[in-house]
């Protein structure tokens, strides 16, 4: 694999100096179309040894480029954050993704922390197998939400590398360039050329391959990345559309099936006196859960999904009663801003997760994707139809993580949800809880509720159910809801 | 003060629920309004004992306004992140502004950490007094930015509190509401009201006045609350135009004066071989002090001002040449984005300073305001004279936290300018530098100079000097500010 990145390319100082002038003002041009468009954005990944070009590249982006839409980061993997320590480990990158119309530069990215894992073994070959499986999920993700991702690989052979650390190691100047790490990865070089070149392989996938680039000589890799970028970007610009998987058989077999809505049980009601015992003694329960010893080292996040007026404000304020202002934050999600449409459709989640110690709770969610994007089309059928797996990995990653996570659908029959319409635009400030859009939406119920059916079928998972929850009755709705998550929690803890 | 907030105010059942509906109504009303003028933003300080009704307060909030444009945040003080505590004390509150249109509820807000603080005596008298002096001038920043600041205190009286505690420890269902901390603030009432009192007396300015709530009776404090909130929105939405500090005299005296600029001394060279050698020398020592153990203890931020083409990008990339990607960011500043503009002016930079054992390079700054913004009059005056101050306090409040500050001018003559230009004209790549404004920006050299004066006057402190860099030559001009860095970080060290 590496054979080809190591034969020694050189370019002459004239050949550098004919090619380049040209090669910087397409690249301008390209980056300046990319802007205006703002149709993509643009992710380069920059791996490889120490010394092999990668801090050199950065600064020849912001060289050639204009600097002004350029986002470099650097990622320090002997330092993890409390912030990061509590989320997936993804996290710290979903962070720093850029724009659309923008170029992200990530040095070291995901695969640093990775194959530094790997290689001082602080990560076991199954942990890295099923980090591998995950980046692969991710960058689909990326791909599919339209980044241009561009990956990498700077590489220096065994004696290109011997060669540059006596070279600098002799010049009391330079000697500062040779760390104690490069001495180490030299000692140990067939072991981590092994390492990368099967992540490397793993992931060297149709959309985002990777591209070895010979790091020996300066010249040689300035045009090989500033040509590469060059003609990614005239690729994409140009008109081809992102990869896009196939497009997938319908979730629900067309034959008429009993939905799983019409099993939930609407009958259900709690006495009012009953009601108020109980909701104090879990409110009580809840709350001494949130300052337990060993909740201080999880955290929770519970999803609100149901239909309109099925009372997921005020359920939420029930939990909320419970806590302390310091352990919970409510996180209500309506149509994405212009700012979150530049960028993937998690981003916005993935950006309000729990610390430690505490409870996030979302009033709609994410499922708004299966749910009002794929019902009114916002979503074409490609896209929603990939969110349930997208989903079902950030879930997991979530899990993984230790968060506890509930997940409630709000249930209320149709008479009901008409009731309850006609006392919101009978009380005066209720109103502005009912629209014309409300009403309108009442005819679409039949595409709710397949939509509802088919998310609970593909995202009901062992390690984060859905709980459905009878709501004509706002008693028992409440109640339910907070014994599932004083229940979830005590099992987790 | 308290005298007003004892007198065991109660409303009852009836008149309660006569007012509120009304109430509702209109707090909706004026919630919705807001939103469409965007004009500006609400934030709600809800301070006061445990039990007092902060967190019912947020409850109510949720359920009266439209919770979908409520953003509520409460604070730990026992945990200070890492983040954090790299950071400028005020900077946790930084980040959870709202924007324009928005309304933020802050629980606790910083008088929370300040009190606290105070009560366990882990703040000194002195940096008691100290932080206050900061939280007024960042409120007083906030009021100018125009955010509508309300502040509330929960207040029980002795009596009300011990009736209060003894009442829930009763039950066992609601027992788990009293925690310890109430019980300590409860034996030391008299010494906790002295020093609240103290706090609030100081910060109740005049357009940001405390309001005191007596808490006992939870009709009456939502109705208080909200009658309060009514109010204030509505005098500020009617055209109340938020508080101006008068205008103040010029900086710049009307006597022909000499121009700080016309003492560089730009005849200043460094021939190309003495150069090679320094700038691998400095480079070498700066690579060495990122990597000091005391420096992963420490910071460093460097602003870049100048003339258009004085060399600002090429500068800081020898910097970057230097460091390690892990440890530099660049964050270059251009025009604010939308979404920058629905917050105060430093709300942009205080989302980018730098962790421990990293450096930020920003080219330009903050200073925007009192150099372009000043000169193309996007800042009238009042606005950009404040900016002074508020820069001094943002820096000092880095320094304070250890931030080893460096802000360069460089600084070119404008035959040098022209033929800078006029090179960047002949080069195809470099076209995108240079545009019709550039050239119509020289005719407003008179303007920038006099702004630049006065920005040196006014903002080079001991605490964090500007450094004017002879630039007509380049090479003098990186290995002066690659100087300045070295010497500033091994001084700090």
């Amino acid at each position: 694999m590496f054979e080809t990145a190591e034969l020694g390319h050189t370019v002459s100082k004239e050949d550098y100096e004919r090619e380049v002038p040209g090669l910087r003002g397409e690249l301008l041009d390209l980056q300046y179309t990319l802007l205006e468009s703002k149709g993509f954005s643009v992710l380069i990944l920059l791996n490889g040894l120490d010394g092999a070009g990668k801090g050199e590249t950065v600064n020849l982006l912001h060289e050639w480029l204009d600097p002004r839409h350029l986002l470099a980061r650097g990622f320090d993997y002997d330092r993890i954050d409390p912030a990061e320590a509590e989320r997936p480990w993804l996290w710290r990158y979903w962070q720093c993704l850029p724009q659309k119309g923008k170029t992200g530069i990530l040095v070291g990215s995901w695969y640093g922390e990775l194959l530094q894992g790997a290689f001082t073994r602080t990560l076991k070959r199954s942990a890295i197998e099923h980090r591998l499986e995950q980046i692969k999920n991710f960058e689909r993700l990326l791909e599919a939400d339209g980044v241009l991702l561009i990956k990498l690989f700077f590489h220096l052979s065994l004696e290109q590398q011997k060669a540059r650390l006596k070279a600098l190691r002799k010049d009391p100047d330079t000697r500062w360039r040779v760390t104690d790490a490069d001495l180490t990865r030299l000692r140990h070089y067939a072991e981590y050329r092994r390492g990368v070149e099967k992540v490397l392989r793993e992931t060297s996938t149709g959309p985002a391959p990777w591209t070895l680039v010979e790091g020996f000589d300066e010249r040689y890799r300035a045009l090989t990345v500033g040509t590469l970028l060059r003609d990614r970007l005239k690729e994409r610009l140009e008109g081809a559309a992102p990869p896009q998987p196939p497009k997938p058989p319908p979730v629900s077999p067309g034959v008429a099936t009993v939905n799983i809505l019409d099993r939930v049980d609407l009958t259900k009601v709690v006495p009012k006196k009953r009601y108020e015992q109980e909701l104090e003694h879990l409110q009580g329960r809840l709350n001494e859960l949130s300052r337990h010893k060993r909740f201080q080292k999880r955290s929770a996040l519970c999803v609100f999904e149901g239909w309109d007026a099925a009372g997921k404000g005020s359920t939420i304020r029930r939990l909320t009663q419970a806590l302390d202002a310091r352990r919970y934050e409510v996180v209500p999600i309506a149509a994405p801003s212009e700012e979150e449409r530049g960028y993937p459709y998690l981003w916005r989640f993935w950006r309000r997760l729990p610390r430690h110690g505490r409870f996030t709770f979302y009033d709609r969610s994410w499922y708004g994707r299966v749910l009002v994007e794929r019902v009114e089309g916002f979503a074409d059928e490609i896209t929603w139809q990939r969110a349930y797996a997208e989903i079902n990995d950030f879930e997991e990653q979530l899990v993984e993580r230790g968060v506890i996570l509930c997940k409630f659908w709000l249930h209320i029959d149709e008479a009901e949800q008409e009731r309850r319409f006609r006392a919101r635009e009978e009380t005066g400030y209720k109103r502005f809880k009912i629209t014309e859009e409300d009403w309108r939406n009442r005819e679409k119920a039949p595409a709710y509720r397949e939509a509802v059916a088919d998310m609970v079928e593909r995202t009901s998972t062992d390690l984060s159910p859905w709980t459905l929850v009878e709501a004509n009755d706002k008693r028992h709705a409440r109640l339910k809801v907070l014994r599932t998550l004083v229940d979830a929690v005590e099992a987790a803890l």
